[in-house]
């Protein structure tokens, strides 16, 4: 696992199998370039992105391989054997038929990707999978990341199954019970005295100097990213092969959303869906909507904002990703926009209400972004619809506490549970 | 959704369709009785299991079904359209090659089903998606339980979706967290002042009058237990058309355990599997170990006890299939053990460093009881072996707590964070 013949994970960029991914290409003015554990151009400054060679793809490729996210490695940055390294196996999450919320929302035909299936219940799974298989073959040996809360998690998680070293960063002011979810897998977890921006500058500091040290976010960001495109896969795939007309997407950074879009466009333009119209909207909370405030002033830029939401995992108030989500967002005749904190909670009691599923707080924001949607007419009610859960209710318990509880406390008789329910 | 034409479930019961499901059956003396929402032979006072005529059953028709426990429909007490009636869509979880673990033990052949992936993160989404399934063919409107974890969450879920009213009775004195976990399904959750045994009577004197109500573990209990056959067929078909030769399973009431067993042998009747030889393993804490100490002392009956562990889940003093337990463990040359709390933390940890999976006490039980029959020579290091992981380690955070934490706490400063790694 360690880099081959005393080589740098530079110096084996040279000779790297990522499968169809030949190049990495910087999004502003295209410039092209070796793929390499790189995240930035240093010719236009943008961010690098990964190209590819894909050749001919059939859906039988696809449906003949294993139920996770390895069974779309040919429009991935990974090894062609990636399935056979011991890994999370992620992805192949349910996609659920939601009429009763469908009913609620009043739209025709609705459907939720339920990532909350995954090994460490969020899309992060998919993610950090993609990250660990390329960052493996370019010769790096612990996989690290800051993080406080999902991506953590499945640092963590992907390390222990890979026998990889995984280092942790989070701020030492974090809840115990994030902690716990972390630390389990025994990885190194460290505490920093800061808050999540000292730890976010500590990452990059160490990502340039740690040369065996694959920050997942970092400086394999580019191969990282690439793993959001598979709920786009397996959206299409379990919709029968067909992309969907609209699609309701959460925004931290806004590499997820962007990513679904990339996702949908590869299928239709190797043929393996009709390349159908479909509308990429856009969902924030309030308290962290720079994305959805730009959106609504009608700028191609993005204002940093200082995050104050419940939402913790959107809560990213300088979003990389910002103007590439308008460019979506405006290409494909979507709209982006926000949620306060109240709606987020009552946007995780109707999912779960109606559909039996518990998200945490961004699946909150997906679900009451939905809802003002439609309300506003923006949302049409009659196009098929898919709304990505992408994180569990049992990691943002925080979020419901003290709005819910049991119906009733009763003494121990058939009577007064009668008197509860009404005869 | 409610009885048709006035009919009560105990009517409807002549004419209901559940697939292979022809009747009831008596575990002691064999007494046979039509279909109904029933669970204790008047005959002989012994549990009724269900009753099947499957006809040919070919793997073609499993392979070809949808990717949850659907595809096993049948040989479930269901009916034939079970899969197009709104329902939570379990199992298909993945069953893990897990060599990381497998040297830790020492064995050499080792798989974990990881039955955190369905969609409350347990085994119980299986056997209550059976208990709607069958109930809704009786005529019932709501689904109810007793419960302190995770049937709350399952039952809970299982009726929204489904759009059924559930009634779900806790004891008052029930930790928040776990509360909210099965309040914000919004069902009829009520805290009945009391001990868990006060609430389990509660429930059963609710089952006996309340004659549209379908308490999964009580009068739908046959149907219910049914779902823990799909673990078995999953396993064998996940392992290629063939059954391991060891298996380790945790044993609460001992139901889970059995219907392993029988879950094997009907795959081996049917043709489906070759009828290879296994043995079943049970894992218990040493807190709450009826069973385990009944087959240590060569006993067919099990000595209730009164529960002191942290594996709450397993936590049944008076385990009802305990001697049938004992009777499956014994046929096929297994064992049971038994292990302590803190075996059970390093069970829970052990897991999650060495394949990245974080499971409730119930699987660090499994796990220690697992290297702990290996340990004492019980256990073949040279058969392939299966454990069985049925729950979440984010359902039982309290376990962990204190024990495991950040490696270190340093300042924002990259060489205080080589420092704490070496270098």
């Amino acid at each position: 696992m360690t880099a081959a013949l005393g080589t740098s994970p530079a110096d084996r960029a040279r000779t790297v199998d990522l499968g169809p991914a030949v190049e990495l290409v910087s999004k502003e003015e295209g410039h092209r370039q070796p793929l390499a554990p790189e995240f930035v151009s240093a010719e236009d400054f943008s961010p690098l992105e990964v190209g590819y060679d894909f050749g001919r793809v059939r859906r039988e490729d696809i449906e003949s391989g294993p139920r996770n996210i390895w069974r779309y490695k040919k429009l991935l940055p990974v090894p062609s054997n990636v399935e056979e390294v011991p890994n999370t196996e992620p992805g192949c999450t349910r996609l659920v038929r939601a009429d009763r919320l469908a009913a609620e929302l009043g739209v025709r035909r609705l459907w939720v990707k339920d990532d909350t299936g995954n090994p460490t219940h969020s899309f992060k799974d998919r993610v950090v999978a993609v990250a660990l298989a390329a960052a493996r073959e370019f010769g790096f040996d612990t996989l690290a990341c800051p993080s406080t809360g999902n991506l953590a998690n499945a640092v963590a998680a992907a390390a222990a199954r890979a026998g990889w070293r995984s280092v942790v960063l989070i701020p030492s002011s974090l809840e115990r019970a994030k902690v716990l979810t972390t630390a389990v897998y025994d990885g190194a977890l460290i505490a920093v005295d800061g808050n999540y921006d000292d730890v976010n500058r500590l990452a990059t500091e160490l990502a340039a100097e740690r040369e065996t040290w694959a920050f997942v976010n970092v400086n394999v960001r580019p191969y990282y990213s690439e793993g959001s495109k598979t709920l786009a896969f397996e959206v299409a795939e379990q919709l029968g092969w067909r992309l969907p007309e609209q699609i309701v997407v959460p925004i931290a950074s806004g590499s997820q959303l962007t990513k679904v879009d990339k996702g949908f466009r590869e299928l239709g333009e190797l043929g393996l869906v009709d390349a159908s119209p479909y509308s990429v909207f856009g969902a924030q909370a309030t308290g962290c909507s720079p994305v959805s405030a730009a959106f609504r002033a009608g700028h191609d830029v993005v204002q940093p904002v200082k995050p104050d939401t419940i939402a913790r995992s959107l809560a990213i108030g300088n979003p990389a990703d910002g103007p590439y989500v308008l460019d979506v967002v405006n290409r494909t005749g979507g709209a982006i926009e926000d949620v306060s904190d109240d709606e987020i909670v009552e946007g995780i009691r109707l999912l779960a209400r109606t559909e039996g599923i518990f998200t945490e707080t961004a699946g909150g924001v997906t679900v009451a972004t939905a809802k003002k949607l439609v309300d506003n007419g923006v949302l049409d009610p009659d196009a098929e619809t898919v709304l990505l859960i992408t994180g569990d209710g049992l990691k943002t318990l925080d979020a419901v506490e003290g709005r819910i509880g049991p119906r009733a406390t009763v003494p121990p008789s058939a009577d007064a549970v009668r008197e509860v329910l009404g005869g």
